[in-house]
């Protein structure tokens, strides 16, 4: 929505925050290696200071396209099954995958999602830390703003 | 889940065709002009046959994407809020995007859409229609079908 790009305030910063700050899945968009076209899949996330967890199985589809593009995008926030899909809020993030300690991080993840604990282990499944660049909130109809790294670090914080 | 991907049955098809023949809204990814990085958001769908239409502001930055490069995938379905997200069907589809009849299909929207028909006029609002090539299902936990077209077009029939 580039006409319709606000100032970033601290409303905006606060719902940004409660859609990456309570994210236990999202969207994430990839690039496929072999068409280069757009490829979208579900992946479950928890948030980590400005960045995001995922635990990704190595059989995957999104985990080969990391492995050749680590860029990608998450979409968060889910508009319900009522009412106008486009006035609920969601949050575009950029980032960029990397691996992270499956071992040392398991409590934080299994805390998130209890019922992880069926696979955790698995060998087959790999912990990524999502490096957030910048993020783009849509919080309703016509309603856009640019988020920085800074401005979802902030999640911890009073609001 | 490269190994995971079992023969497409009846079954996947009808769970396919649930979620494609019941959607309101998805997940798209389209590439960044400028970074040529993924970029997922949320949009207002319908389907139609085997096509999807999607009604899109050409203030939007998907807009701009797709007028660079049609090319671009959908995710649909929704985990919902309890459970484990990577257990919940859905359905991650590749698409190139044409423009569709705007006023010719406009009850057809608005039938689905009723909250569009505030907006559905404005001028700088285009219908597209994303034109599917083929489908990938996760039908829950390691259950994973690659879907043709033609298994996505019988959405109107027996099942």
């Amino acid at each position: 929505m580039a006409d319709l790009v606000r100032p970033t305030d601290d409303g905006a910063r606060r719902q940004a925050q409660r859609l990456f700050g309570t994210a236990r899945h999202g969207a994430l968009g990839v690039i496929d290696p072999a068409s280069g076209a757009p490829q979208v899949s579900r992946v479950a996330l928890r948030p980590d200071g400005a960045d995001l967890l995922m635990l990704v199985s190595t059989l995957s589809r999104h985990w080969a396209a990391l492995e050749a593009r680590p860029d990608c995008s998450l979409l968060l926030g889910e508009p319900g099954p009522e009412g106008d899909p486009l006035a609920a809020p969601r949050l575009t993030l950029a980032a960029r995958a990397a691996m992270a300690q499956k071992e040392a991080l398991k409590s934080e993840w299994l805390a998130w999602h209890p019922k992880a604990a069926l696979y955790y282990d698995f060998a087959d499944f790999r912990l990524m830390r999502l490096e957030v660049s910048h993020g783009f909130l849509v919080g309703g109809f016509g309603r856009a703003f640019e988020l920085s790294r800074a401005d979802l670090e902030n999640s911890k914080g009073p609001g």
